[in-house]
């Protein structure tokens, strides 16, 4: 029986629920949200709109309509880092980041002058928090973090950052594409401005949705102009969220797969996904670590990790790894630099990559002993 | 029996073949595509390439991989005109186009200093081709237009259009929401540089696909940065097409609906989904112009239109047509400015809007009986 262990990049399987909300919008509803004043179309709205409410609550977000929903995280951080930064500012980012931040900043630094400090982590992703205060100076005007690295797994301290930021009157936006739906997030409590969400990671919906939490107080250009099916006279996008950030048909049928899938969160409830995830993670971590062969990175203690975990076996490529695990055992995992060439710099495994295991709730206790069973093996056969 | 005729917004139904394969892909595979190497990463990145050479087909597209996936046309039509357009750059476009076209140029014009030339159309869209070529002058960059309106549904002259266009060195884009799937389109007979579509409409796909096709030899700057799986290493997007705008996870559950419904599409043949949706439409036309109470906007020769049939009675307000129509026949237009104020402006309706009947090739003769008695009645009830 095959195992997926690479839900860092999209979990798998997704609830029953998830499918048979799509499945019921395709074959029933089928309507624009937002654009009609009939039933059917009202009823696409009422999806969308409970949608924002169920991530409003997951995220202790008390005004939902300041949710925006976007294709993928990616969407959303290029939303904030293209409309809030202008010529001259000044950008402070982490050394575990992902290509949806770094290639966007290094784009608008070439494009639009904009300046970027890199605090420095650790070997296992964790951030130099001391080095934080004089990254800050007068034109800083942001600080993007990842909420953790889809790397290592390892987690931010996003308390520490926000306050930081706050303290020198810059908002924080944090990447949560591997924490939203599998690691606790309160919005009020992180204190954060802008928090980008992809919908098919840890949230287990569809490919296709994501969105962005923008605190309200702030305005951000829109990324795209069209039309939103309100204030249709207006010549420029209007001012009301969500629709300024919502141009044309939203992907309601991926939405409302998002909205089964967060109401199946909230039921289950983080703390047990959590501790769920952790428990498997500790699992790949204890067994990998019996095997002198094996190169573990990030850090050990799992409350200090999502569940990522890059390893590499001795001398072997990572390619040549996944190959038998996915050839003789039907186990999936990634290999290469998972997007994030920054945090491989830091890790030190930029020339060579990673083999990536990553978790969800979905996975057993006996699928990560065939997992570590599987690596033993290759262990075995090659030393 | 509930009678949709919102086709313009969304088609309703989809192919059974569009949610089958949704489903499968939901539940048997699942991966990202052009991440992992794994049998059913490579599942995903196959339906991905499948899908684009489908498209390619549609349209007469030699190389796929110049056919880019977008969240919906507008998000197409954002990359060409944010992506190609600089400061000073003059562009023509019409006097049909929808928001998606105009809210950009207009934010272009107010934030990155283009000017913009709004070629007339007569009172039914008819472009006024003989103001054409005065248009162009030398810092003219771009000609971007509607192939047909989404509120009178007036087909464009786009050979004429572009051949007017080439003959000064100017590209054309050209918006196919209203047309890709209902209508034939050869990307190189009519000598398009630029083609937006989107996937939900006429193409019988799922909503959150749609993408742009990139004549070989122009470059755009991609409108969002992030991981594509390739070159991760690269600071900057990679130069290659498609990764080079597809930035974050592609909405891979979408675009297995949308390749199954090109598959339809070309299986069928567009001849007979036009002259099907022809045929709707002429009996709408005929049908409305029984009552003269029907005002109808807009061609009346159908092979100057696509099947989208704009009107209004007599004193009524649009939304009262429509509501009665909901109301007492389960019969679902739309009304309002369509997010094309510019159209109305030229149909003389931007205080009042109009009804919207629009078809797709599910729709059949007794449905359109049926809203014309529904209409008939609504005319006799309030005379």
């Amino acid at each position: 029986m095959a195992i997926y262990l690479d839900n860092a990049a999209t979990t798998f399987p997704k609830p029953p629920a998830v499918w048979q909300a799509m499945e019921h919008f395709m074959k029933n509803i089928g309507a624009s949200a937002g654009r009609g004043g009939y039933r059917r179309a009202l009823a696409a709205e009422e999806i969308v709109f409970q949608c924002r409410r169920l991530l409003g609550k997951l995220f202790n977000i008390n005004d939902a309509t300041r949710i925006v929903f976007a294709t993928n995280a990616t969407e959303a951080i290029n939303l904030v880092l293209k409309g809030w930064l202008n010529p001259g500012d000044h950008v402070i980012t982490t050394a575990m980041e992902h290509n949806a931040v770094w290639r966007c900043l290094k784009t608008l630094e070439k494009e639009r002058g904009i300046s970027i400090t890199v605090v420095p982590c650790r070997e296992d992703g964790e951030l130099l928090l001391s080095e934080l205060d004089a990254a800050f100076h007068e034109e800083t005007r942001l600080l993007a973090c990842t909420h953790a690295s889809n790397v290592t797994g390892t987690v931010m301290p996003v308390q520490a950052i926000t306050a930081a930021a706050h303290r020198h009157g810059v908002p924080v936006l944090l990447d949560t594409a591997q924490t939203a739906g599998a690691y606790p997030i309160d919005v009020q409590e992180l204190d954060i401005d802008f928090l980008a969400f992809t919908g098919h990671k840890g949230l287990l919906g569809p490919m296709g949705t994501g969105g962005l939490y923008i605190r309200p107080g702030f305005d951000l250009r829109p990324l795209k102009e069209g039309g939103t099916g309100s204030v249709s006279r207006l010549e420029y996008m209007p001012e009301g969220l969500p629709d300024r950030f919502e141009a044309g048909t939203l992907n309601v049928v991926g939405i409302a797969g998002l909205k089964a899938a967060v109401e199946y969160i909230l039921n289950q409830g983080i703390s047990r996904i959590r501790s769920h995830e952790e428990f498997l993670t500790a699992r790949i971590l204890a067994g990998l670590e019996e095997l002198p062969a094996v190169i573990v990175y990030g850090p050990r203690e799992t409350a200090r990790k999502v569940g990522v975990v890059s390893f590499n076996i001795k001398e072997l490529a990572p390619e040549e790894v996944a190959y038998a695990l996915d050839e003789s055992h039907e186990i999936m995992v990634r290999v290469g630099l998972h997007c994030a060439p920054l945090a491989h710099k830091t890790l030190g495994t930029l020339e060579r990559g990673t083999v990536r295991a990553s978790v969800s709730y979905f996975n057993t206790t006996e699928e990560i002993d065939a997992f570590l069973t599987a690596v033993k093996e290759i262990v075995e056969l090659t030393s």
